[in-house]
C-alpha cells in the first residue's frame, strides 16, 4: 500500500523545495511497482520516456503551466498521438495520430503522461471487469469489482500512483469507480470538455471525466481542459461551468425520499449514506428536501432498455457487423440488442426522454443540488461472473439518468461503511453549476475525515471559503454611502447582496466629495502612478438580477466600471466622469469616506 | 375575386365605427361564397354558430382582447374541442375533446373560429394536392399548386376570407404556400408556440405557424399565442422571440451566392428574386453578403432522405402498420420508406446534423439575417400529377433546413413575377430573433408596393417601430464597436438585445480613440458646455438578465454611467475614466466611431 498521496499541491511544494520532475516521475513508477496491479494500464509509457518528457519541461513555472510536472494517466479510449488506442478491444487497436483536444491542454499545462488505462470494453459497463485484459483490482478489496467503465483510471488514482487521471462518463463511468475506490469523480456538464479524440460510446451523452484525490485537484484539472473547441460539433461554451463558486448560505439540497433509497438491502451502505447526509446537513442552514426519484429512475431505464443502445452500436458499427467475434461476449450481447430498434423507436425514445425531462425540471425550482449515493451497494467479481448484466445495472441506479438530463455531477468520498469499504456521495445539479457542486463537494470530503484514496494522507482542509461571488452574483466595490452601516447600504442588502471582504484599492486613486447633494456622494478617480493613494473599500456580492437594476439607477456623474484592488482583484466598482468633479473637494487624505464623514460630524459618537 | 382585404386594423376600425361582429362574420361567409373554392375547408363552422360566438363576445374591448371579433381559420391538424380533426385522412377523423393550447389563447383574445382547413395529408408535403379532399385552388392561378402542407389556411387568407389562419411548419408548410399565394407566413422559433393539441409530424421539428395579410397582423397573432406551456415538453421560453424589434441601421444580410441561386431554370422567378433584393438593399446600409448555401442544402437533404422520415412514421405508426391502405398513396409511399432506417441510422443522422449545424454556425457571426427565395419556381398541378415527389422536393429547397437548424423564419410577399404570379422572399435568423425578422419583413412588404394577398388592398405603411425598452429591458447607448454591424455588436444581439433608435448625444461630448488594442476602443467623455460636439449613437434595449453580465464584462477604463442624448432621454451609456484617456486621440471631428473607422480603412469599398 502506498501511504502518501501525491496531491498537486504537495507535488508543487516538493518542486518549490527543489525536487526535479524526473525524481517525481521515478516515484510514480516506484509506487506502481508497490501497487503491483497489472490490470491498471493497457499501455504504460516507458519510464525513460516519461522522464524525458519531464526533463523537457523547462524551469518550474506553475503560474503559466498550472500542471507543471504533474503525472497523470488517461483512459484507453482517449487518443494520445503515437500511442495505441484500444478501448480494451485488441482488434480495435490502432496508433493515434493526433492527441485528444483535452489531453493536449493538459500536456500544454505541463502535465506528464504515464500511460493509458484499462476499461470496460468500449466504455460499456460500470463494473470494470468487461475487458479482455486482466481487470484492475479494487483498491480496497480485490473481491469487489473496481467499477467501470473507467476502472484503470480510478484505481490508478486511488492507489496514489498519479494525482489525477482522465476517464469518460456516459452512464456513470466517471462516478461509479470513483465511489468504489474512494476518489473524487468529476463529471462535468456535457460539451464543456471537447470529445475530439475520444472513442465515442453514445455521442449525445459522452463526456470526459476527471478522477483525482481531492476536489480541488479535480477542479484544477477540469479548468485546464475546459476550452471551447469550435472544430468539435459537441463542444459547448464552458464559461458557466468553469466559474469558481462558493456554497451560498441558503443552499437547498434534495435527497432521495424513502422510495428512492435503493441499497439492494445492504444495511452497511444505507448507514454510510445516512452518515454522509449528516456531514451534508452540517454544511447547510436548512434540512434537505426529500425528492421523488421516480422520474429520474424512469429516465435511467431508457439508457439500456431503450434505443440509446443504438448509439453504442453506431459507434462500433463496422466491428459489430463485420467482426462481432472480436468483442467481449457481454459487450457483444448488449450491443447486438440494438438491432431490435428502428429509427421510429429511436425517435419514440427521444420523445419519452423529453416528457420525463420536463417532469424533472420542476425539481430544480425547489432544490439547487440533489445528493444521492454514488452506488447502491458494492458488488463482487463473483457476482458479475454469475450475472454479467444485473449487478451492472444496479450499480448505475444513481448515475444513468444524469447525462440524459444534461446535468452535471461530482462523486465525492464520504465516510466509509462500517466494514471499512468506501461509500460515497454524488452531488447533481443542472448544467453549468459545476462550480457550485465542487464547492460543496470540497467541504464534504473534508468533513468526512477520511484519507485520500487508499493512502493514509488526510484530506487537506478546504481553503477558506472564497470571499468571492458565486455564479449568480457580481462583485461590486463600494466606497461611499453604500458601505456597511451607511445611508445607502440598504440598497445593497435589500437586493440580496452580501458582504464579501474589506480591503483597499491600489494606491492609484483620489477620493472626492462631489458638489451637490444631499446626500453627499463620493467620486473615486483613478489617477496616474505616484499621484494617488489607497482608499478603503468594501466588496459586496450582488445577485445578477439585482445588479442590472442597481446599475440602471445610478445617477450621473457616477457609473460602474472596473476597480483595481490591492489584493489583485478587479471587481466592478464606482467610477466618476471627469466632468462631474467640478466643484468637488479632494478628501483623499482621509483614506476613506467613513473617516471623512466622521470628520464632518464631530458630535456623532466615534 | 374579393377586392378588400380585412386586416385586423381595418376590422377594429369598423368595430370602433359601430360594426357588429355578427356583421363581420356574415362578411366572411359572403366572401367565402364569392371565392367559391370547396377545397379550402375540411370543416366549416356553420355561419349561425360563428355568429353566436361573435354575439357572445361582449362589448368591443380590443385592449384586453386584442383579437376581439377577428375571424380566423386553423389547419385541420390542430384540435378544436367539439370539431373533427382529420389531418386530411378521413380514417383518422375523430372529434377533439380539448382545444389546442395556442388556439385557446386566440379564442380567449376574442378571435372567432370559422373552420378547419385542408392540408397535405398529415402535413406531409409542400404542394397542397396530397389530400383526399379536393385541393384548394391557388389564389392566383388554379393551374399552379396552392402549396402545402398548409394549403387551405394560406389560400383562405390570400382570398381575403379571414385576416389570419394557423398552419403548421416542419419542412416549410408555413412558408411555401405563403409564397405561392402572396401572404405572410410567420414560422416562429421552435417551441415558442405550444404544440399541445397538434397532430405531430416530426415532433423534434414541428411548430404552429401563422398566415396573415400583413406582417403586423401575423406578429400580433403570434404574440397572443406565444405563451410558455409547462405541460408541453416541447414548449420553450418565448420571451426573446416575443420582443418587438426594429431594424438596426447596420443590419447585415446574407443572400445565396451564385451556386446557391436555384430557380429550376425559371427566369421569371430569378428576376423576381433580384427585384426583391433591390427592395431589400433599399432598407440596408451595406450590400448583402453572398453566402455559401451548401451546408444548408446538405441539412435540407437529411429531412427526407435521412431518418427523420421515421418521426413521421412514428407519428402515425398505428395507421401505417395496421391500415396503410387508408393513406394517400404518396403519403404511404413516403412514410413506408422509414422502415429502412434502424435506430443506429437515426443517431447517425443526428450526428450528421450536429456536424452540419456547427458548420452553419459561423455564418451567424457574419450576417444577422439570411434572405432567400421562398420557393424556387411555381410548379403546376399537372407537374405533380406526373411526378408526385420531385417537384415537391424542389419547392422545399429554401425551407427544409430551417427547423433542423433551430432557426426562425418569415415568408414575406415581394414584387410579383413578370407574369403576375406572386414571388416571395423568406428571411431567416437564429432562434429568438423573430422580432427582428418581422421588423425587416414589414418594411419589405411595404416597399414591394403590391396588394395584400389576392385582394386589391394596398399594404399599409409599417407602424413606427417601438423605440423604447420594455420593463424587462434596460436602454443602453453605444458609440463604438457595439454599433450595429461592427465587431462587438454580437455581444448585444447574442444576449437578446434589440436595436431601438439612432440619435446623437447632447453637444457636450468629446469622442476619443483610446490607446491600446486591438480592438480599438472609443472613449466618450462628457465635457464642459461649449467644449463638446454631438456624437452619433445607437440605443439598444438589453434584457435585464443580460445587462448585468454585459456590465460585468466591460474592461477598464470603460464603464457604464448615464448618457445625455439630444432627444432628452438619459439612458445608460459608456463612460470613460479620465485616466484612461492617456495617449488617446480626439476623434470628435468625425462625429461618430463609424466614420472614424471608415477613415482608417481607405481601401475598403464604401
Amino acid at each position: 500500500m502506498v501511504t502518501d498521496f501525491p496531491t498537486i499541491a504537495r507535488l508543487h511544494a516538493a518542486y518549490a523545495a527543489g525536487a526535479t520532475p524526473e525524481e517525481i516521475v521515478a516515484g510514480v513508477y516506484g509506487r506502481l511497482a508497490v501497487v503491483d496491479d497489472p490490470g491498471i494500464f493497457i499501455t504504460l509509457v516507458p519510464e525513460a520516456e516519461a522522464k524525458a518528457a519531464a526533463a523537457a519541461l523547462g524551469p518550474y513555472d506553475p503560474d503559466t503551466k498550472p500542471l507543471w510536472g504533474v503525472p497523470f494517466a488517461v483512459k484507453d479510449n482517449i487518443d494520445v498521438a503515437g500511442l495505441p488506442t484500444t478501448a480494451a478491444c485488441p482488434a480495435f487497436e490502432h496508433t493515434a495520430e493526433e492527441t485528444a483536444f483535452a489531453v493536449q491542454r493538459l500536456l500544454d499545462a505541463g502535465a506528464i503522461l504515464i500511460g493509458k488505462t484499462n476499461l470496460d470494453q468500449f466504455a460499456m459497463g460500470l463494473v470494470g471487469v468487461r475487458s479482455p485484459y486482466p481487470p484492475p483490482r479494487n483498491a480496497f478489496d480485490p473481491a469487489i469489482v473496481p467499477g467501470g467503465s473507467s476502472s484503470g483510471s480510478a484505481v490508478c488514482v486511488a492507489q496514489g500512483v498519479v494525482p489525477f487521471a482522465l476517464g469518460t462518463d456516459t452512464a456513470g463511468s466517471g462516478r461509479v469507480p470513483a465511489g468504489l475506490n474512494n476518489v473524487v469523480g468529476l463529471k462535468p456538464s456535457l460539451g464543456t470538455l471537447s470529445s475530439h479524440g475520444v472513442v465515442p460510446a453514445c455521442q449525445t451523452l459522452d463526456t470526459i471525466s476527471v478522477f483525482a484525490g481531492t476536489v480541488a485537484d479535480a477542479e484544477a484539472v477540469y479548468r485546464v481542459m475546459s476550452v471551447f473547441n469550435p472544430a468539435d460539433p459537441w463542444s459547448r461554451d464552458p464559461s458557466a461551468s468553469r466559474r469558481p463558486s462558493a456554497v451560498p448560505p441558503g443552499l437547498r439540497v434534495g435527497v432521495p425520499d424513502a422510495a428512492g433509497r435503493q441499497f439492494g438491502g445492504d444495511a452497511l451502505s444505507e448507514a454510510a449514506f445516512d452518515a454522509a447526509l449528516e456531514d451534508l446537513q452540517g454544511q447547510l442552514a436548512t434540512a434537505p428536501t426529500p425528492v421523488d426519484m421516480a422520474p429520474f429512475f424512469a429516465v435511467a431505464s431508457l439508457l439500456y432498455t431503450g434505443p440509446w443502445i443504438a448509439e453504442r452500436y453506431q459507434a462500433i458499427r463496422a466491428i459489430v457487423e463485420q467482426r462481432p467475434e472480436v468483442l467481449h461476449p457481454t459487450t457483444r450481447q448488449i450491443v447486438q440488442g440494438a438491432s431490435a430498434y428502428s429509427a421510429a423507436d429511436a425517435f419514440a425514445g427521444l420523445y419519452q426522454l423529453k416528457d420525463l425531462a420536463r417532469q424533472t425540471e420542476a425539481l430544480w425550482n425547489a432544490v439547487d443540488v440533489l445528493a444521492v449515493p454514488t452506488y447502491p451497494r458494492p458488488r463482487s467479481v463473483a457476482d458479475l461472473a454469475a450475472d454479467p448484466i444485473g449487478p451492472n445495472s444496479e450499480l448505475g441506479t444513481y448515475t444513468n439518468f444524469v447525462n440524459l438530463l444534461d446535468l452535471c455531477a461530482i462523486a465525492v468520498p464520504s465516510r466509509f461503511r462500517a466494514d471499512g469499504f468506501p461509500a460515497g456521495l454524488t452531488l447533481i445539479a443542472p448544467r453549468g453549476r459545476d462550480g457550485l457542486l465542487s464547492a460543496l463537494a470540497a467541504r464534504l470530503q473534508a468533513a468526512a475525515d477520511i484519507p485520500i484514496g487508499h493512502s493514509q494522507t488526510p484530506v487537506p482542509a478546504p481553503g477558506a471559503a472564497p470571499e468571492r461571488a458565486t455564479d449568480d452574483e457580481i462583485e461590486l466595490v463600494v466606497v461611499g454611502a453604500h458601505l456597511s452601516g451607511m445611508a445607502l447600504n440598504p440598497e445593497l442588502t435589500g437586493h440580496g447582496a452580501r458582504f464579501l471582504r474589506a480591503g483597499t484599492t491600489t494606491p492609484d486613486y483620489r477620493l472626492y466629495a462631489l458638489a451637490g447633494g444631499p446626500p453627499e456622494r463620493p467620486g473615486l478617480l483613478r489617477v496616474a502612478e505616484g499621484e494617488g493613494v489607497a482608499i478603503d473599500t468594501e466588496v459586496w456580492a450582488v445577485p445578477v438580477e439585482s445588479f442590472a437594476r442597481f446599475v440602471a439607477g445610478i445617477p450621473a456623474p457616477l457609473g460602474i466600471g472596473t476597480c483595481f484592488l490591492a489584493d489583485g482583484t478587479t471587481p466592478r466598482g464606482f467610477i466618476v466622469e471627469a466632468e462631474g468633479l467640478k466643484g468637488a473637494v479632494d478628501i483623499s487624505r482621509f483614506g476613506c469616506w467613513r473617516a471623512y464623514q466622521a470628520s464632518r460630524t464631530p458630535s456623532s459618537p466615534s
